[in-house]
């Protein structure tokens, strides 16, 4: 099995480092790419950011030879819907993954990410997916993204912190780390803090090999039908639905 | 990896069936066993039997050897939050199951069931999981449980005609079949309607197999903490907590 | 009238407690019976002891003599829609009878419970019988069920403190206790506090009098249908429904 | 005990009528006054009649001797939260009084009303109470009000129709009649469509002497605080609180 | 363009200062009239207030010579629905119009108003409209309604201080300032506080202009369908419908 | 006054056409600019569409001379939130802006859009904002966006038709056109239907002049804050944030 994730910042070393995560998390058998676009910002932090990483998002996934799954390694789940609609295969968002398996494990889930300005991104997309209720609160470490690939920064901490207090405070039973650029941490946050740490990066990629192992196909129904053909303009004339 | 799948009602010829489902949808190298109580209700339709399903299902999952994960073979996910309690490994119901990954698949998911009297503990579930603005509706096809198991009933037929009216009158654009019983009919019923159609065994089976393989365990904080050690009285003395 | 409690653990002294508090909540003419099963745990505090309380607690029901309305004496409601489908008359759930009735005399009413693993599932109560927009908040006094029935234990102090709590920090403006092992405390802590104080044992004596009086029964039409006629093995062989 | 039941229109037929459907819910030993106001509208059909309804119902309440408790006899529930500030007893609306007790026999119920007009009206009652998600639709039977105090009209066979409509097309389990004015058809409806059909007069009787009986006062703390002594001008004058 | 702005209690001083601030926040070319009621309370602080004020608001509004628009300055939006019905032209509350306009200016806004027993009011409005979910918080700053009237008070010092609270520990991005009568405040409390601070009565003046000019009437079907001509009693006979 | 509306399509006759909308709408004293993006889909419809048309929509934010507000002309409100961020002056999306205003009169409205693909986005606004509740349905007329430009389509007499099935079908009170290509139809729907029809640039227009002449502009703490200075890399360099 082929599974491409696309880290949708234009950061290699964060694209590297989902990458070993995913290839951690994956089954035997199957293969990890990572990309990342040429074109974008260098982290996605907030609604801006996100706007800019979309086109390069959607240009991996319709680049690359076919995987047999996607994953967005962005936790905000950018561009995870317009993916679904040009991707091949079935489309896995770090953020829902997270979500889905924390509602598994626990009554409560806490979401521990990195800035404030994410948190209202994250609280929309909870709603959206229905699973709000399940979520004892989402809570910013004041870590900026790019904090996380520098081991000088006291990121780490600032995160454990965090979740010290989302289990105290808010009562979580357990712990979704809130960026893709955390996905080494969770091991050893669980065993800090003695309740499950998520990882949404390793989450996505078990389930979207579960979605390719049960045949399971994005609908093409309704809300993720195929782009209809269209005319687009200047320098995205070439991304143009047939 | 070794995942026990526990079908709460007490006929053999079921088990074997959801047995067979979770070997078909299990990653290579997982062991899958499948074992019912002795004692409780032939099947589960409606409050009345879930209750009496409830301590013949948890004493099969502490009778039997540790597995690595439990799957829950029963649609209305009876007896889930008390088998999380108990279970030494994460534990994963089939309703649950295909209500989370249909989410991944689908901008709205449509389910249909067996009886009238089963639509409304899968919608409270449907509200409880939060998933229940993802779900275009719960349809019974009244066909009951057992009639699955009886080749000469029209029950397919019946199934699919459900299906048929949750696409065009509810707009699904997946479908989720709604019993145990109905694992055998899902590849078939894709093919001829054109959308997804989902099977909680199979989704199950490998959402536990997930778990298992990123080390997820249920959080012993809050809602799924370990039974308080106390006495219990009667038949159900030996069954008490330590 | 004749009104039948069944406390669902095997204390004694628990269903005597609550006999008593039903006898003075109930109007003249009305007769209260009360039981709790033979076999099953000795309080009710989770998930796990709840799914063993179940079969004796609808035994009971099935075993008395026809009353003309039921009260179910656990604050988890346990087993109620289950009791609904298989009792000849109204049965009413202690939790379901407090929040109602709160819910006509406050514009926020507060839960005060004994141990933090109950909440979660009052709070799915709350959300599942509508009421959870008039609920300021479910609060754990830590104070284990049994601790109750023992004269030497800080219980009420607990329990007390707790309540100051949640008028003061959550602006309850009524107060529900969440246990029928705390129906002797109500009067007293409404004059402590100045804020009423339900206990559900004597809301829902009055509410089970009120549905007879009103001639109103149970429906038979979708959710509490009568169960269907089938067979139940081993144990249970002698509860299946006809 | 001594309840006072007003009926907030100026209909002295209709006061008389829910005087006797109070008379016959009512325990032995309960005394039922009905009255109405001599200023405001003859029947209260959407928000306009409404507001000109309040000041003679909170007239009323302040001009009797006081009563154990008070029902409001209008199925909108106008008035009903300012009722709770001044009324010295507690104070229960045929309204939230028939959707309370029918959530208790019914997992759905339906309300059949008299005019478009009023479907916002109690809709968005049941979103307040929150007993919406209980509620399987409101519908119009387009028969106004006073009608049904006209034996040659036929509201009776509307109301009927409408019934069968609700338990057809909504899996409606049981219904709630939504106006004072139908209090004489529920027995008759019941036994017609083999479902509960409740009338909210006789809810409320039962309601406010189950309060009263159980000495449970309206909180003045937070929404339902005493009003604040201050000036009224004009007209109502002497109607200002203390 | 003629816009009436309807202050619901009988203060004329605030009368006044809602009718400059109107003038302030009206267009070129619209003209503000502003009235009040001869009958009814000095000022509306909770519901027993809100239920006096109505007949006098509905009749301002009929007694006019017809307006292009109306403005209810009273920001528990009392009479609104009711003021919809009457009225030849849209209808705009204060305490709605700050509500969508800060919704547009921010992610979550926060609510500060007088007394505490306007807390629940203001929430339900929120919940009616749909807008609680972009609403941080209620707060009561405990300043009664005429003491913004008075110079000599320190009203304007809670207020700010109150909306310091909700900044930072709601994180309330917005403020909307809960009161008729806190119209002149919101400049400077936009400077001092550095987020947007918003008074109803300007903002409703402001999409009462934009609803005329957009040739918006209230919608005849349903909700807001004008009274049914009836007989009204007593005082009240001359303000009967048609 | 200067607003400056954005068509974040290609279509320049669309663009006019909002154009002339937004004129006709406008106050006295307000320029009216329109622009659309050289770069992205002539139409947008469904996800992917929306991905390729943020980068054009704020590129044309930040080129032109700062205005005193924005409209953005997508009836999905793509780019909203990002749009938001980046502005100088407030921003209002032309989905949003109907749905408020519709909400000030009709008690419920319904929404009238182009294709099936459409109805997901539009109801998941819906939920953002709050306003669902408000709205009974939201219905595609099956005219793809370009139709609309084409006066030898059927594309007026599909709409009115799906309006005339929401009115009598959902009982919507108001219907909102769902797409910025139907601006020049609401005022022959509203006389032919007899309900409001409002057209979300003409809402959109006076909602932008109503901030600014309120002085309300987009908070800057928390969702909206503006953009953190970064790298962005390739074709999309020149537009990261200082």
């Amino acid at each position: 099995m082929d599974i491409l994730i696309v880290n949708p910042n234009t950061t290699a070393s964060m694209t590297e480092k989902v990458r070993v995560a995913g290839c951690q998390a994956a089954g035997a058998g199957t293969v990890i790419r990572a990309v990342n676009p040429a074109d974008g910002p260098e982290s996605i932090e907030g609604y801006f950011d996100e706007a800019y990483s979309l086109p390069g998002l959607l240009a991996e996934i319709r680049r690359a030879p076919a995987a047999d799954a996607y994953v967005l390694a962005c936790f905000d789940d950018s561009g995870l819907d317009a993916a679904r609609c040009a991707a091949p295969g079935p489309v896995v968002g770090i953020g829902e993954a997270a979500f889905h398996l924390a509602s598994l494990i626990a009554g409560r889930f806490g979401v521990v990410t990195t800035l404030e300005r994410s948190v209202p991104i994250i609280e929309r997309n909870l709603h959206h997916y229905g699973l709000v209720a399940r979520c004892s609160g989402v809570r910013a470490s004041n870590v900026p993204v790019l904090d996380l690939e520098d081991p000088a920064s006291d990121a780490r901490g600032q995160v454990s912190e965090t979740i010290a207090r989302a289990i105290r405070d808010d009562r979580a039973e357990a712990i979704v780390l809130g960026c893709a650029g955390m996905a080494d941490l969770a091991r050893d946050l669980t065993g800090q803090h003695q309740v499950p740490v998520l990882d949404g990066v390793a989450c996505a990629v078990r389930l979207a090999e579960s979605l390719v192992a049960l045949g399971l196909a994005t609908s093409r129904r309704g809300a993720y039908a195929a782009p209809r053909g269209k005319r687009y303009a200047g320098i995205f004339a070439a991304h143009a639905p047939r």
